[in-house]
């Protein structure tokens, strides 16, 4: 455990690779080169050694630079290896041509990692892109772990490191927070606005290029980091989803994993692009992603910072019941309308909060939540009101506001604040109006460590985003069922079908897939004569719809290509005719699939399609328009859990059309959870399905006679 | 005009009680008392005194007590009468059951204006309530305008006033922003956070409980002072809608307006009533009404903060087209996030910037929007880049980002930002990340008066503020054209059914109802008898619907209740039969409306209800499940412009389904805009109409036989 190694007994593990200690290297080092020190003042070579210096790094920093003897007040060695003692990890400045023979330097002399500050390697292509593979290649020939290229630095205010490897302006505040950011510039940003929030830190991490060390090691590293209760990111792309997956999924149920992942609009995306050279996942993936894994993704820097700030007071709330206690009824009003609009909820007091309050307060207070102390509340109405509230069984968490008017003393207020704050397993956050940072006030309810905010909204926010945080946590991790399906019949089939040259599936080889799936498919057949029409139709028998069968045409109902309602012989030879005439002419290859035809459902729509970043997703919602225009979706990242069905299901806007809406019959979710949970198996033990589409899939009322009505299928060999 | 008045002849217009003047006799007083002056420190009868002195009123302070001789070392009075002087405004604090006899004497003395800070009036009920009533009418006796009951007071800063009327504990700064609060607890907290973002007021009032002087007359009092040009509203409830909206479209057309109104969601509304006893209106009648005024409604008092100060740059972006210069991709890529996902694009440089930026700098940068300079970006390479990007065409407005790094110097970057934000008429903002508000590189930019926010994200909403702005002031303001309509027809269908005591109009009334107003009604007939149906099919022609005519049941073809496709005379007695057999035990009065099947359009709804108090509101959305469930709708305030009704029929999400979708033809839109109209004015001719619904509306492809298919109207005597 990397906490737990003592200074004095100094060990870098001697491990394979990649696993998570040999991080110890860049984090834990006993001894730092800076290559590329500067005597200039204003030049990073020279800030990184000061800060180093400055910040009390507990080992020796070694400034290395042919052209210097001395920088800030040490000794200036030409090369790393001819650094007499033991160097575990070196800060590279020098510029981009000069990289490659520093850290074949650091490899003869044994250092173990290495931050590289430089820029000029992919993110701009060409020269730079073959320059950081070279650089990838060197560190593995010699087992070194890369920080960078292109990135501010590392941190670690452990008080047995005291480590300030970055070229930041700012010394953090020693704290709990780990924080990985992928912008350098906004790097040294977070470093400011951290300590002027007083956000402490446990490590920091700008990872720039992310040639070796991901987002994905430094969350595994940080998992096991007793020091780090919570785990920051400013993320723009992601490298490897399909590691960081199962490491956030595990690390989330241990510590609260922030992020905000930018490049969410199309235009961000492009910009990210430009900026890191890679690729930005499509939005619903990476949100998704985030979800699935347990993480919480906030909007902005701003509410990551207000958010970080309150889960380091070690609460969750366990419902979403708000209490507000204040002494003034417009920021009550204005914090209730923030919770409101997010899902949490203003709590009902129970009757003996209700009796004991309006035994407690003058007749022109407000008993109901928000409880309006008024402004004649002092600190005493507070105490006594705040004792109540936050012991109702009925409240989850508590927002004390305070208005500081002329004739109360505010001091009083912040202290007995704290006291409740304290007393309480509940999320307490607290909002002084008005009042500036360096307050008495503030500063009490700061050392105490209560969460504080000047604006109510502000406070909302971070309520709502604890009780997201909870639910989160709260998430059922089971793993999928697996289903008994007959997965060999599946594979002749993909396989069959690749070796003739076709991408997708004829009618028969969909109806042989979905069955050895248990996905039920409404009985049907294809025909390509008014002869063969008639026998199949006997075999199905009436009603009946006819459905033009075309690979070019997607939309077929629109196009004209689909007849409902065929009830007799007659009916079918006049479709057949009609079909033949729209399309023969254009698509001599056309072919008729006559199907049962079902009504008395839901239309749903399955689908699963590769995104380039993330693999597989599926998608479900309604069909036709619903899908089409209204775009009501849900996606998540295969492999699918049976919270993911479910929350999929649950997750339309217009999932009441699925509970029995304007007087019809409610169709069994449980069975399109199923559905979805075997469309995903199939996706698993097929990979060659690239992309897939149940459009539609009735639901029928009351779980009966659901079935596929039209499926596509598109491979690619893997 | 209030501000061309000099303060050497003072002169309160002996105006009628509610001209906009009257109320400088509260904002531009000769001579103040405050009756319940108070020698303690901490009480607000002292604060409000010492305010007044220390903010150097240029008039005389009289404290008015009879316990007292010396109040802050000024004479104190008995009574107000005893005053010597002339006295045009009266603070008065004491206790709520002594107010009305101060409010009396003030009468005598002949005070014209009164701020009442002291609570327990309407806001506590009961006997409150009364004792509110006697303060409005003895004001309204002696002709005194009146701020309060429960308020913390008024401010002018005009330098020829400098009054600070109120308990709050920081003087404001003088400036442009006249703010209104209707939380005085809020209005502190409000005046201190003006303070210290550096925000100047030109005048500030609580209102409290509105009892006279209400948000109207302040936006029509601001919307004429010189020194004020944009208004700031913290609202919890409207009071005079009808009174508000014309004052606010006027007004808005000249300032911009600005509001936060809490009580957003039915759980904020219920605090409101307990907090001010005024209804809160329903939230999509507030959203409708403010922007139908030209009102910007923002979601919280920091956003409106962020905002203000931008708008007293002066400058509104023209287009949606932003261009970010920075010196870091993270905060970049945060800001183009921010703006894309609310409607403002990333400018599209043209050929020329390409061109010039190209050759300006290093190949490392990036040269499209966001224009990156990279961290060795300094002074002179933004004032490059700042020059060609600002003067661009295609560039409606810069934002500028600077990331400090250590070997840039921050103060010459803030020089050129403030340069090139006063050489522009383009909106012009900048983000400092990590720059603390004393940091002598902001300061330069406060001093300059430069919009700067410390996040990409603050910076990219306060544009997007901008913008809406912007487009609030360009929204056409033409009234809606009169239709010719048959209005004394109409008038008699509506006075006889109210006549025969029904509040409900039958299928003949709404015939003659809608074929007065020029709406299209499908052919029908009602019938009560085979006979009768068969005679009136002849008539009407196949193929028909039939419905049941059931007051009780308002979703016919969820209870079978609606037959489609009547083909002939069979089918026809068939329906009957089935509808008699379902419905006549139940409802032996029900009768059959026939009526001739249309298809082949889309399905709409137009509705109208009252709402209790902004009066009567139009809806607009698709027909079925998109109105029922998707709860897509669009709703505006009566009476509507004809860019109300654009916007209505655009406004719905599924707006695709009249353009067009699913290679159907498009529907006419501007036959539902006039529509919208022509019921807009049926509202204003028949206020008798307190709800409608027009569902299904079909709105035929290309504009062909578009018709009402269903009706109701509730009626109610006025």
């Amino acid at each position: 455990m990397a906490t737990s190694r003592k200074r004095k007994t100094p060990k870098i593990a001697p491990t394979k690779a990649n696993s998570p200690s040999s991080l110890d290297a860049l984090f834990r080092p006993r001894a730092i080169a800076v290559i590329g020190a500067s005597r200039r003042v204003n030049q990073i070579g020279h800030q990184i050694v000061r800060n180093l210096v400055e910040g009390n790094f507990t080992g020796p920093v070694y400034p290395v630079n042919p052209g210097a003897t001395v920088v800030h007040s040490a000794h200036c060695f030409k090369k790393v290896s001819g650094i007499p003692g033991v160097v575990d990890l070196a800060v590279i400045v020098v510029p981009a041509p000069l990289v490659l023979d520093a850290v074949k330097d650091c490899g003869k002399k044994g250092v173990r990692g290495i931050v590289v500050i430089t820029a000029g390697f992919s993110e701009v292509g060409g020269e730079g892109t073959s320059r950081q593979v070279e650089l990838v290649a060197l560190c593995k020939k010699f087992g070194i772990r890369l920080i960078g290229p292109n990135c501010m630095g590392i941190l670690n205010t452990a008080a047995d490191i005291s480590m300030n490897a970055s070229f930041a302006d700012t010394q953090p505040i020693r704290g709990r927070a780990a924080f990985l950011s992928q912008s350098g510039a906004l790097g040294a940003a977070i470093l400011s606005d951290a300590r002027s929030l007083g956000l402490g830190m446990s490590m920091f991490a700008s990872v720039g290029n992310r040639a070796d060390v991901s987002p994905a090691d430094l969350l595994e590293y940080w998992g096991d980091d007793e020091a780090t209760t919570e785990i920051l990111m400013y993320l723009e792309a992601f490298g490897e989803p399909e590691r960081f997956m199962p490491i956030a999924r595990r690390v989330s149920r241990k510590k609260p994993i922030l992020v905000v992942k930018s490049g969410r609009t199309a235009s961000g995306a492009k910009a990210a692009i430009s900026h890191t050279g890679s690729l930005a996942g499509s939005e619903a993936a990476v949100d998704s992603l985030l979800y699935q894994c347990g993480v919480l993704r906030v909007d902005s820097m701003k509410e990551l910072f207000a958010l970080a700030g309150a889960v380091q007071a070690g609460k969750l709330p366990s419902g979403r019941r708000l209490a507000i206690v204040t002494n003034a009824g417009g920021p009550g009003i204005l914090a209730t309308d923030a919770i409101v609009s997010e899902g949490l909820v203003m709590a009902d007091f129970s009757k003996k909060t209700n009796t004991l309050l309006k035994k407690l307060l003058p007749p022109e207070a407000s008993f109901a939540n928000p409880v309006d102390l008024i402004a004649s509340g002092d600190a005493k109405r507070f105490d006594a009101a705040l004792q109540i509230v936050r012991t109702d069984p009925n409240v989850d968490m508590v927002l004390a506001i305070f208005v500081a008017p002329i004739m109360i003393d505010a001091e009083s207020v912040a202290t007995v604040f704290a006291k409740h704050a304290a007393a309480t397993e509940k999320p307490f956050v607290t909002c002084l109006p008005g009042k500036d940072q360096h307050d008495p006030a503030i500063e009490i309810l700061h050392r105490a460590g209560v969460p504080n905010y000047r604006f109510p909204e502000e406070a909302a926010a971070v309520l709502i985003g604890l009780r997201k945080l909870k639910k989160l946590r709260e998430r059922p991790s089971e793993v999928a069922p697996k289903f008994r399906v007959n997965k060999t019949k599946a594979r002749k089939v993909i396989t069959s079908a690749l070796d003739a040259g076709r991408d997708t599936l004829n009618g028969t080889e969909l109806f042989t897939l979905t069955r050895a799936y248990g996905i039920p498919v409404v009985p049907s057949s294809i025909v390509s004569s008014r002869e063969q029409a008639l026998s199949k139709a006997k075999r199905l028998g009436f009603p009946l719809v006819a459905k033009v069968e075309i690979k070019e045409l997607s939309h077929k109902s629109d196009s004209g290509g689909v007849i409902l309602g065929i009830r007799d012989r007659e009916d079918l030879l006049d479709a057949y005719d009609t079909l033949e005439a729209r399309f023969g002419k254009d698509f001599p290859n056309m072919e008729i699939l006559l199907q049962s035809m079902r009504s008395g459902g839901v239309e749903t729509f399955f689908g699963a399609a590769s995104d380039p970043v993330f693999g597989k997703m599926l998608a479900f919602g309604l069909g036709g328009i619903h899908v089409e225009i209204l775009k009501d979706v849900v996606f998540r990242v295969h492999p699918l859990t049976p919270a993911d069905a479910a929350e999929m299901v649950n997750g339309i806007r217009s999932v009441a059309m699925l509970e029995g809406a304007r007087g019809k019959p409610p169709v069994n979710k449980a069975e399109l959870e199923e559905l979805l949970l075997r469309l995903s198996q199939m996706l698993t033990d097929l990979p060659e399905i690239a992309e897939f589409d149940l459009n539609p899939f009735l639901a029928g009322y009351d779980g009966e006679g659901s079935c596929i009505l039209d499926m596509r299928v598109r491979l690619e060999r893997c």
